[in-house]
């Protein structure tokens, strides 16, 4: 009897050619070694893959993250409320660098907030204050905060302050100053500290007699409303802002507060569709920060870059960074722009893909291929590619083009080196040179590197 | 030379199956006659589908339609702003219809219109009135309005009037009250009465404030808008309600109107997921008016429901009607309720369909399902479907998961008779009670008996 060849292929696909050209039928299973053949990774990966212990502490962690529910609290001084901050330290975005070498939006958003703050009369003297060490230089995640691209946040600047009813941990962001010429993208020009000075004070006090009027606002309600209304609440937040600002008017017109300044608030607030991503950030924050510091778990907290490094945190590695130079995002540029004016991924917003929301929630936002690139269907994929890195879904953050399951989330450092499929990222790019601004969009991933060496070091510092 | 058997079978599926168990392949083709097997009907077709006048003159609405920019102007009184209405008419949704003949929202609104007026001092008298011809009943279309549901539009109501600027042609639809005992569903107890009297009052001054401080707003801008973010601007307006009120709300608080009328005017506003849904309609009869009166289109301009009647107009058929009975609409039913307690398809908001909306540009709105029903899959498929039954594509409505093609519009009659494809509606169902409210949602179609009559009218009255 004589049947047919079909064959699998694991491997180099050219054994698999011969097959076919034989006449035989050949499927290509496309797999690489875990790892990406790091022997004593995957000696380590080999050890955890299946440890009871790390799953039963990733099931503890990953629950944190799904029981979490981020409130909307007030607006508060950065200075005054985030824990460990006082009056004489910069935050930035991404793992800790100093200052003289940051990434040039980091640079003149540094500059920025020192003339922010009124420690400096002019830009040298700002200098030569940052390079005294006399202004401490720390990562916003080492205040229980974020801030997209620079992240740069000072003492006297107004912080969203989000807390976690289920936990009580607390979590902050800086307000988002709309696009062009502003602080997180490195320009610090009269205009951008007026701005700021404006945000620190009439926009504070109309949000926050807004809030302090309104019942709770459950951020991660708004985010579930959002992913049905096209946004996945990092690059787009259209329908976020809108639904914030329902919540808002009401209650700041009812304030008693001067009626021009409500409606200037609010004209600033519906005229920058990235409004809400900075409120998005702080949930996301706080979601994970419940499900950080679970002994063993391998449940990734955080991804950051601070325009020279990326940098991950691992929910059983304490305070450890893993980092690796940050890759530069082969994007679709703003006209007049190419990758060569292009900074090196910047910015804490990547903490939206952690909690399983930008890049992961892809698949909610069709709209957003316009300005990452791309198609609806690959939108589509994306998420779906992450389901194998992922702990699991979270129901609470559904998305109607995947027929209603919840956005995959949990990243699993395990997985992602097993597999090597790296965490899928939507961001903004930065130009190389401080206060131009944005230049450009685009889809990166997590390097690969991050995820290993954070494998290594747990696997020497399990507790069972 | 021995070769397997592959045929095409057009027909009755049993002569497929006897080939496929005799060995061979066989391909149903999903097919019935023209006009569903009505000859003349289908005698009719066969003069007009290829005809390069009617081709011509459907171009030439179709064009009108394409280039129609609604802008969003005042809201005026009815009786004041509403061509020919007077001020002793109350109007309707979809065809024509006595009195005694309406269906119970209808009765149970009309009665309310004439307590809200002040024309009758209770119900008995409010009857009385309405059986004496004293007041005269008559369509929103037939003075250029649409209302959802019952569409019921006295005098004293406010009204929104939409100028498509491009020809100047204005179209207008009252204001919406919200969900649950409202006017539209038949209710007029005193509460209902009492809130059209702050809608004509309070409401209408903060919005004409806001309006007339605001620059043009383009409805069809808005509309763009909310299809990337989930609407489909008929049963689903979440986006769109935001839009807007994002762009009333700064002008309104610049009013110097009292603070506490625009918080409670834009409360309500924000609190009613389904506020634009009068505006999109309104936008879309002012789109396809201008479409309307093309000699020799077969190009649908309306399709209304009485609640009794469905009823259709054609660009060529100048007032005309095409009427059938109006289906009941199997859908989802809310908690305690079922088809038993329907109403039959009821209100001229199938005007969106007509412009290429709401089922039409379904696949805009995955999440709608919840609430109509099937899969984002079917929604998608859906979209599709009325491909075939256009003239075209509207470029400016474009829809990210059908890789951001416009959506099909135009309703072609002969199409429709040809390919036996019925226009998809998204709706609302009321229960056939007055004053209960909607009991579901669900999808339906336009009745194929509409377009056949009036192919059959157009045939005999073709101008060249």
């Amino acid at each position: 009897m004589s049947s047919s060849l079909n064959v699998i292929n694991v491997g180099l696909s050219t054994f698999a050619n011969s097959v076919e050209v034989a006449g035989g039928n050949a499927v290509d299973v496309e797999w690489r070694p875990p790892a990406d053949g790091d022997i004593a990774a995957g000696k380590a990966l080999a050890n955890m893959v299946n440890s009871q212990t790390i799953n039963q502490a990733n099931q503890i962690a990953f629950d944190k993250y799904l029981n979490a529910r981020p409130i909307l609290e007030s607006i508060g001084r950065a200075g005054d409320v985030l824990p460990g901050m006082g009056e004489r330290t910069i935050l930035h975005s991404g793992p800790p660098i100093d200052w003289q070498d940051v990434c040039g939006p980091v640079h003149g958003a540094l500059i920025g907030a020192v003339l922010f703050e009124g420690w400096a009369a002019d830009e040298n003297g700002a200098k030569a204050l940052l390079k005294s060490n006399e202004v401490t230089i720390d990562p916003c995640h080492h205040h229980n905060a974020v801030g997209p691209m620079a992240g740069i946040t000072s003492p006297s600047m107004p912080v969203w302050v989000v807390t976690n009813s289920t936990d009580g941990n607390k979590a902050y962001s800086n307000l988002n100053e709309g696009l062009g010429k502003v602080l997180r993208f490195g320009a610090n020009s009269p205009d951008v500290i007026e701005r700021l000075k404006w945000m620190q004070t009439t926009l504070a006090n109309v949000i926050n007699a807004a809030l302090s009027a309104n019942d709770a606002i459950d951020i991660k309600t708004i985010m579930a409303q959002a992913l049905y209304m096209g946004d996945e609440v990092h690059n787009r937040n259209a329908a976020a802002t809108g639904l914030l600002l329902k919540q808002l008017v009401p209650s700041a017109l009812r304030s008693g507060l001067p009626t021009d300044d409500i409606a200037t608030a609010i004209e600033f607030i519906a005229s920058n569709d990235h409004f809400f991503l900075n409120v998005s950030m702080a949930a996301c924050k706080a979601m994970l920060d419940a499900a950080h510091g679970v002994p063993n778990s391998t449940m990734v907290t955080a991804m950051g870059r601070n325009g020279v490094e990326f940098g991950i945190r691992v929910s059983g590695c304490g305070d450890q960074w893993f980092t690796t130079p940050a890759p530069v995002v082969d994007g679709l540029y703003f006209p007049g722009y190419s990758i060569a004016d292009a900074a090196p991924d910047l910015g804490d917003s990547a903490i939206t893909e952690t909690a399983g929301l930008g890049g992961f929630a892809m698949a909610a936002s069709p709209a957003i291929v316009q300005f990452v690139g791309g198609t609806p269907a690959d939108a589509i994929a994306r998420s779906k590619e992450m389901v194998p890195i992922t702990l699991g879904r979270n129901n609470a953050l559904t998305i109607p083009a995947l027929n209603f399951s919840g956005t995959p989330a949990g990243i699993d450092i395990r997985k992602v080196v097993d597999t090597g499929i790296q965490p899928i990222i939507n961001t903004g790019i930065a130009h190389k040179e401080a206060g131009i601004g944005q230049i450009g969009a685009g889809i990166t991933r997590a390097p690969l590197a991050c995820f290993t060496k954070a494998l290594l070091f747990l696997s020497e510092n399990l507790t069972a």
